[in-house]
């Protein structure tokens, strides 16, 4: 059977990736299954750069092919912030509430509509050291005024779809991966590893 | 009929990728089927980002599923020269001769051990805005002393393999292709492009 290390310390997304590869046959691996897994510093100024710096790492490190994905949240009144930035918005070593509250903070002035933003995912799997397959995914939305919704992580209770005017935190998970940014980049990285299988 | 844009105006380069291409029903464009075909400055500093900014800039444009190569040769006895820099290894606007001229001169004084090289491919084919491959082919071999050998392109002619001691320039193209760096980057990008199309 075929190992996939997922180069993350975030149990959050191991979550939702397992969730949508598990029909596949694949052995999904992640830090708990090795002695060394570095937490690689995303100093890169896009998400294919932060996610291939991470999956090259980690690749280099175990000699598996090796998957990381980089999430962006960009807010068209912030001139896209806070982007790559998403994950320390509000600092080094925040919590995904301190981002939330920072960047309500920022909006609180802003018309409802215009709060249009956009989630974006790269993922970049790398195979062996002569292929590599990049994908991306994306969902349209916009932030809400409030925190609502108890599910998903990260900006999920803030960030809301237009047509229903439910935010990302009150979707099962299930329903969230077919639609969201990563489960859209999941679908078409899930397409490319049951061809690699066969 | 699946369109694939070749981010090239190198004729060489066409005829071997069209060769190796011919078995899918896929229709394979060119510069010579678009009035506005801008050629592409490698500015960058390794070859996928030479590929891949070749590939964007015709994907742009075309809107069709683009690939674009770099191909380097790596010199072990130079520290891996001229490397990225292989096309204009001898200034700008140089031929192929000047560039091998150039290498053969510097190199006069290296004894056939130390003459090690080693060809690189770098593929990227860009899907659509969401989906991007990347593989990589090589082939070692060494520098010869003298020319030899009229087919093929580039350095070929001193580009010798160990095993037979005779130059890219004595293979035939299917021959080529076989072994050869790009042939071995487009046999991995061929197996890609098989599963898109089913």
């Amino acid at each position: 059977m075929m190992k996939l290390v997922l180069a993350t310390h975030n149990k959050d997304k191991i979550t939702e990736i397992k969730s949508l590869l598990q029909e596949l046959p694949i052995e999904i691996l992640t830090f708990s299954d090795f002695d060394h897994f570095p937490d690689v510093i995303e100093d890169r100024n896009t998400l294919e750069g932060n996610a291939e710096k991470k999956a090259r790492e980690i690749f280099n490190i175990t000699g598996m092919p090796s998957m990381a994905d980089d999430t962006g949240l960009f807010v068209d009144a912030l001139d896209g912030e806070p982007g790559v930035f998403s994950s320390r918005y509000a600092g080094e070593n925040v919590t995904y509430e301190d981002n939330r509250k920072k960047l309500l903070d920022e909006m609180k002035d802003i018309h409802v509509e215009k709060r249009d933003a956009v989630f974006k995912t790269v993922i970049v799997f790398i195979k062996n050291n002569e292929e590599k397959y990049v994908v991306e995914g994306e969902c349209k939305g916009y932030i809400g005024f409030e925190e609502k919704g108890e599910m998903g992580f990260g900006y999920d209770p803030i960030f809301y779809l237009k047509e229903s005017n439910i935010s990302f935190a009150e979707l099962p998970l299930e329903e969230k991966n077919r639609i969201s940014h990563r489960g859209r980049a999941l679908q078409k990285i899930k397409k490319v590893l049951e061809t690699i299988i066969k």
